[in-house]
């Protein structure tokens, strides 16, 4: 049954790559919207199985009676429960995506996920005001790759952010005690902000990474060269970190000229699972910089599926922003000024010398298709390192990190 | 000043592959000959840097002194904190070692391996033995291979099989969400123990690893593709867990004639430090498997260096090895019936319900050089997963994994 005020029906669903919180913006949004059943505000809550393809085949699981006990375990399950997708809806496929809702009485339509999550989710609701069909759509963010224009930070970040942090604070060690120079490939197809959390595993002068490459500076092997045999001579030994997305001149990702040249329904070049950018780089080296024991891995998968991982923070503002995208969807459907009826959960760091951040209902073109690159303030005006600056801006974020101890 | 008795002064060095709790080994060693030192059993405590490297060159770090504080984070901290190497010593190298030795008043060396390090440790000791120079030579096993002949299983190995199972969980759930095939490399050159423990990441019905590739069973195109179709027709989508020491009929690892053919001085090839093996197999199932959406991740050197993932039983363990290495040197140079001036350091397996170890002194010779295998009841007759023999044997080993919660 439907309430008749308030949400009706609550449809929710989770797209594009997993991150290790977007179970939390899951479970944040399911406890809020419980508590409007319960005061007859909402009706039932369905969790959309693998987004869309979900909602094209109204393959649905109930989520309206979940017990406490597992939504707190969702709070440290990574990957996305509902399963996800990257299926992007066209005319056709919202009208049949209209009358599963219909058939369900569904008023609200929320949707975790990226840049092109939100891009379907803002095809779906201008489909719908075309149709006339009465949906109120909010977007939650998430994204590791920390590229939403509409956040100062997104949550997913954090938890990725720190894997890739500890993952430097051991490798850098490994690399201490073996020598010769180590490349990790860190994911973030179009931003560095993953790649350059690399730089947060430095604790002690000489500590690695040595070098960061983003895909905000335009990357030649000439200077990659130079700069690793710069770091051996003044080091003795050297960590690189890259990430997948680093790019030549022609603005062309390197990784996706040496991939299967995959693509997935918004256009994306497929860039992980394969491990070729890093053996590509190791062989530049091995040929021209007279490195010897060269070794290259590319994190993979593990960045953002890792369990047990999960910054506190991140997980904290995952949750809090699923829950209030359902606050904002309420207001929406109530009229109140300020509050879209095609929304996204913005994030903003307030100011002040402690970290905090405050929610904001933004109209959900704010978040949808185009992403947003390191600022300039961030990047070391070397190109191949980060500023103080934005270690200021992630340390908040990442959480804990571990101490390590050495001998020489 | 050396000690006119006990064990003189003590030389304890690092090789081979860094692990997760090497340095607790070192820390372990380290505690026992404190107390020696205090009761005038020993003299000074040196590390040598780099293995056999710093033996060469005189490179010492002294630990006599080192507080209880930095001992007990290096019980945390992963890699080689001493540096390592794959130095093997000729008879030359051992005159020039014996040299610093003699000037140092060295009587006790402590090298803490895997096999090719027991074996570099077992020529040290039988040129001394040649050269007339007293010396105790006692190896404290390490390897996350867990492919030493003279343990039940190896310092190391426990805490890379708790990171191993802990990525296959995560991954898993991503696959889960996303489709497709997942293939992830393990490391472990010739025994497939690492590969095996992604098994432990399943815990109900249909969780993957799927499917199980170890060295020790000859790998064949032809059965991996149909494996592959087999899992896909069953769960819809399918996680392989594939050892980098795969091989063919032939014998020959798969990965090494991908790979770039370096060599370290002990003949092994390089496989890890490259996605390569992966990357292969994955091109294999796009083009004879009819699967469109196949991703590889290679672990890599993360296995063995992620930080605060310690296995509990593996700290400990490492860390009473290093300190019973030292009891047994000292009983050898004492001349107590039992104790081999060439020995290493056994772990075996007490009978009963409850997991418990025993440590025992056995003869160098039984670590050095040649591996073990995976036993036979370990493997599934299908020859693509493990036996509920192998998870119980691994289990206590590994410790505690986390929960995680699903929708459907």
């Amino acid at each position: 049954m439907a309430a008749k005020i308030g949400l009706g029906n609550i449809v929710i669903a989770q797209s594009g790559g997993p991150t290790m919180v977007i179970n939390a913006s899951l479970a944040g949004a399911v406890a809020v919207a419980m508590r409007l059943c319960e005061e007859g505000l909402a009706g039932r809550i369905l969790g959309a199985r693998h987004g869309v393809e979900g909602l094209l085949k109204g393959d649905y699981v109930d989520l309206t009676k979940l017990s406490s006990a597992r939504l707190a375990a969702l709070l440290q399950t990574p990957s996305s429960a509902l399963g996800s997708c990257r299926h992007k809806p066209d005319a056709n496929d919202c009208r049949a995506i209209f009358e599963e809702f219909r058939r369900r009485e569904v008023s609200c339509f929320l949707y975790i996920g990226g840049n092109d999550s939100a891009d379907a989710a803002r095809i779906i609701a201008d489909e719908a005001e075309k149709e006339d069909y009465p949906l109120v759509v909010y977007h939650i963010p998430k994204t590791i790759d920390n590229d939403l224009r509409s956040c100062d930070h997104t949550p997913g970040y954090g938890s990725a952010a720190n894997f890739v942090a500890r993952a430097f604070i051991g490798d850098d060690l490994d690399n201490r005690a073996l020598g010769g120079v180590k490349i990790d490939i860190v994911m973030g197809r179009d931003a560095g902000f993953l790649t350059a959390a690399a730089a947060l595993a430095r604790r002690e002068k000489g500590d690695g990474p040595h070098l960061i490459y983003l895909p905000e500076v335009p990357f030649t092997e000439e200077k990659f060269v130079a700069d690793v045999k710069a770091a051996m001579k003044k080091h003795g030994r050297c960590v690189v970190a890259v990430s997948e997305g680093i790019r030549g001149k022609d603005g062309v990702p390197i990784g996706a000229k040496l991939g299967s040249g995959e693509k997935d329904s918004h256009g994306n070049v497929q860039m992980s699972g394969t491990g070729a950018l890093g053996d590509h780089l190791a062989g530049i080296l091995r040929a021209k910089a007279g490195v010897k024991r060269v070794r290259a891995d590319t994190f993979g998968y593990l960045q953002r599926s890792f369990p047990d991982l999960q910054s506190e923070t991140d997980v904290m503002e995952a949750a809090q922003a699923g829950g209030q995208a359902v606050v904002f969807a309420c207001k929406a459907i109530c009229g109140r000024r300020g509050f879209p009826s095609k929304g996204t959960v913005g994030i903003q760091r307030c100011k002040g010398a402690r970290y905090r951040v405050k929610y904001v209902a933004l109209p959900i073109a704010d978040a949808a298709k185009y992403t947003r690159s390191m600022p300039e303030e961030f990047i070391a005006k070397s190109g191949n390192d980060v500023t103080k600056a934005f270690l200021d801006y992630a340390a908040p974020l990442v959480g804990k990190l571990p101490k390590v101890e050495k001998l020489f």
